[in-house]
């Protein structure tokens, strides 16, 4: 399959699709400056519109299938996005200038995380049955029958993240929760990566398709602007959403939801620089073999992660030197890479400028780039007392740039931690002499990040159950969820009670006949299926 | 006891009792009409500051005592309200207007809602465990040993409700479900009852005390005035707040959360006018019975509930004639009721002056009142087309006003419905020749309440497990949880995961030796303790 010859630029809505009223653009391949057919169609308001009237009409429906037809419809969009091929490995690593082997580990991650889902669904804890049964003797009055369920909030729109094309995008953690919870989606593709946005938004529709749901369940809108992203988030008929990007651009959506008449929750994932401590004994055991892992992490992927580590605090101590030499040393070498697109490239460059221009000492830079849009690591060094006072120096560079603080002292560090906004995740490098120093820090680290690691590198988020991606402001706009694994279905749903309900007017879930094919909590004890 | 000797009017901070910065103030009889003794005290900036100060320190502490110890401190809140004795149902009497009998009934639902949190406590799964196990020889990637649980968010900022003086107040569900999830809580007394505030919150007090708990954990704030609510919702060591009260009040405090550097999650819960469906099997076969019922619904404690049944919406047929006689005739013989205080009154008498002034027609007002402040009920009617049209129509009267529309057929009953905002409740009176029609209906009913009941009244909140009071924009500001029931505790935390940590390290709950003993999701798989 040639994606080239396949690709329409097409918006689409429902089962349709068609040209939009906005500006058409196209993708520009970072790895060559130039730009790739076809145009793609910008969504004006009449689509949007379009979208949202047929999510909204798609939601009754959408959220009355079994819970086995909306695990199958999951599946069955993993198996699609599989029959693309290579065709959608190729195109994102045009549009991208990732590697190959990345796009198709992500490839793997998304069909994952889609089957994972499925799962969910089917073992429908996330219902949270509850069942308080009628106490008709009670004094000095009654209990009626009251019985819990979870149910979807409405239609949601996501947007879809620059840096992982496939997991994060139209298929990607946000779209695969929501549709797992029983909402319709509307995404907004990325516009830097708009043909592999299409290639698997049409596996979606295709999926919708083939499972006999209604086509309001999926859209797919492009565009370029702010326009699109602000008019579907004030979309009365939109219930929630999920993004992924940058501060300034979920600040800006999660401010025009408040505005709404009905105000709607937001789910944006930020900013972090997810700090990693070195802990003493590690730093006196493996400085220079921790200088080292700690570029390779940041340096991977062009450090185009919203995990990246991007701040390492330690005090002055043994192996405090070697992992400076070695980190230096190996920064110095790190081979440029390219970054996802020219916008990213040049904030990369101006970050990388404003870090030079202020409190903190370059170090090393990276090995310099011999193409466009190639990120040239870079690694400072500050002392805590600069860093505490200027502010700019803990705002994210996205990009492999790396900061590292010199305390003189483990209390200088946990003053450098409390400084700290939200992050999606504290690493601590240490060995079991630090065991009584981690323990102490434990409780600052659990109020600043939703995630923290031991000898680990913070890139890689497992898709799994115990995972958390969120953290506290500005991390994320909400710290009470996560957008990777499973818990992420519990951000799209809300609590209904139905007081004594003749059963046959209970939904089905709740009925007596049903109740005990799944988890619920009858009277506040938790029971098994069956 | 003596609570006109005993009370002192002073603020309680922490441990401390104290005068404040602010404007002094008296509770008023609003039986009488009289201030009564003695002046409170208003808590200003430096007041606020402390207090939110010393719930900051206390955080740490108190979210790290055991499960046993929270639940053990909750029950203790509960003894020492008890032991307040009469001095509390009389000062709460003389306060409010309600009947010693409802007052004596809310402070067995307080103290029996403090004792469910001690359970849900101590059964923990709450804590939402969950472990995804290492697995070192996966291919082409290893995964990391994941654990997760949930931690409090912080300082919580309590706002307490004028109509429930004890249940919805100091010691109520929102401090209930914080205290439990191992939030400090600081809560502004209403000022409409701050004597039975003073006392309840010195029972909290004195519980922290015994308890040996960090005297921040608990903060009692007074005040007139706007400021204060502001201030406090403000302060950056509030990391949420819960609130009962107005549309206008909730949406403030939402809007001054938002502003913030941090925004944080505000739970209000605000308006709603609870509208009951006739259906006509229903209306058929006991039309008058439905309307003495509706009327005593209605008029119950001054129609001082959130979940007052405001609205009825009827088609003409069998039995609606009956009906509307019936709730005339009901509503005409109501006796008058003294309101919680003048402002409520004055609101009251607003509200029904503005529906008198629209398109609805007055049906009949209950009997006169004979002192101050009481409410004289109201019943209106008007047609499908008038209510849709006059948005007026639907807004909340807070107090004994009833609406009755009545439709052409079941579409237009529909019709209505969606035109209504989000409510906590929607109650069906149907018989069982109405079934069909109620299960057409559910969809719609669930996406616009919370609770939806079947031939009950919607006053008279069960504190249980399957409780749900929230419901969409505008009744609450957040619909996805409730602020009545035990569910209510998973407002006030957040996930945190733990990758790759030594068992020395992890959380108590989270080590090898103590995870058998809760609830938690292994590899997702749900396992009962032991």
């Amino acid at each position: 399959m040639d994606s080239m010859i396949d690709l329409t630029g097409e918006l689409l809505i429902g089962a349709g699709r068609q040209d939009g009223g906005a500006k058409s653009f196209q993708a520009i391949n970072p790895a060559t400056g130039q730009a790739i057919e076809p145009f793609f169609s910008g969504a004006g308001p009449a689509e949007i519109d379009q979208a949202c009237a047929l999510a909204a009409e798609a939601f009754g429906a959408y959220r009355a299938t079994s819970r086995d037809m909306r695990a199958n419809f999951l599946e069955t969009i993993a198996t699609k996005i599989e029959d693309i091929g290579d065709a959608l490995i190729e195109r994102a690593v045009e549009e991208t200038g990732l590697p190959k082997a990345r796009i198709e580990g992500e490839r793997a991650r998304t069909v994952g995380q889609l089957r994972l889902f499925a799962g969910v669904v089917r073992e429908g804890s996330w219902m949270e049955l509850r069942v308080d049964p009628a106490l008709p003797d009670r004094k000095p009055l009654p209990r009626p029958d009251l019985r819990l369920r979870k149910i979807p909030l409405g239609p949601v729109a996501v947007f879809g993240a620059s840096n992982f094309p496939l997991a994060f995008s139209v298929a990607g953690g946000d779209t695969a929760s929501a549709l797992a919870a029983g909402c319709p989606v509307v995404v907004k593709a990325h516009p830097a990566h708009p043909g592999t946005c299409e290639l698997v938004g049409r596996a979606i529709a295709a999926a919708v398709a083939e499972c006999g749901l209604p086509e309001g369940v999926f859209s797919l809108l492009s565009g370029v602007g702010n326009e699109l992203g602000a008019a579907l988030v004030s979309d009365a008929r939109i219930k929630a959403v999920g993004f992924t990007g940058s501060r300034a651009g979920g600040l800006a959506l999660a401010a025009q939801a408040a505005k709404r008449a009905e105000p709607i929750p937001v789910y944006a994932e930020m900013s972090s620089i997810n700090p990693v401590l070195l802990m003493p004994a590690a730093l006196a055991a493996r400085g220079a073999e921790i200088g080292s892992a700690f570029v390779a992490s940041l340096t991977l992927g062009a450090g185009q992660f919203c995990t990246n580590p991007g701040l390492v605090i330690a005090a002055r101590g043994p192996g405090f030197d070697k992992f400076l030499h070695q980190a230096t040393e190996s920064l110095a070498a790190a081979p440029a890479s390219t970054m996802l697109h020219p916008g990213i490239f040049k904030a990369y460059q101006a970050g990388v400028e404003r870090l030079q221009a202020g409190h903190a000492k370059l170090l090393a830079r990276g090995q310099e780039g011999t193409g466009p849009n190639q990120c040239q690591a870079a690694l400072f060094v500050t002392d805590t007392e600069s860093f505490i006072a200027d502010k700019t120096l803990s705002e994210e560079v996205f990009g492999a740039s790396g900061l590292v603080i010199t305390c003189a002292d483990q209390r200088e560090m946990e003053a450098v931690i409390a400084s700290l906004e939200g992050q999606l995740t504290i690493t601590l490098q240490m060995d079991a002499a630090d065991n009584a120093a981690a323990i102490t820090l434990l409780p600052l680290l659990e109020e600043k990040a939703g995630r923290i690691l031991v000898n680990g590198w913070p890139t890689g988020v497992e898709v799994s159950h115990a995972m958390v991606h969120g953290g506290p402001f500005p991390s994320t706009s909400d710290s009470r969820s996560t957008s990777v694994g499973t818990l992420a279905i519990e951000r799209f749903l809300r609590p209904v009670c139905y007081q004594n309900f003749p059963d046959a007017v209970l939904p089905d879930e709740l009925r007596e006949g049903h109740l005990g094919q799944s988890w619920r909590r009858m009277d506040g004890r938790l029971l098994p299926p069956g």
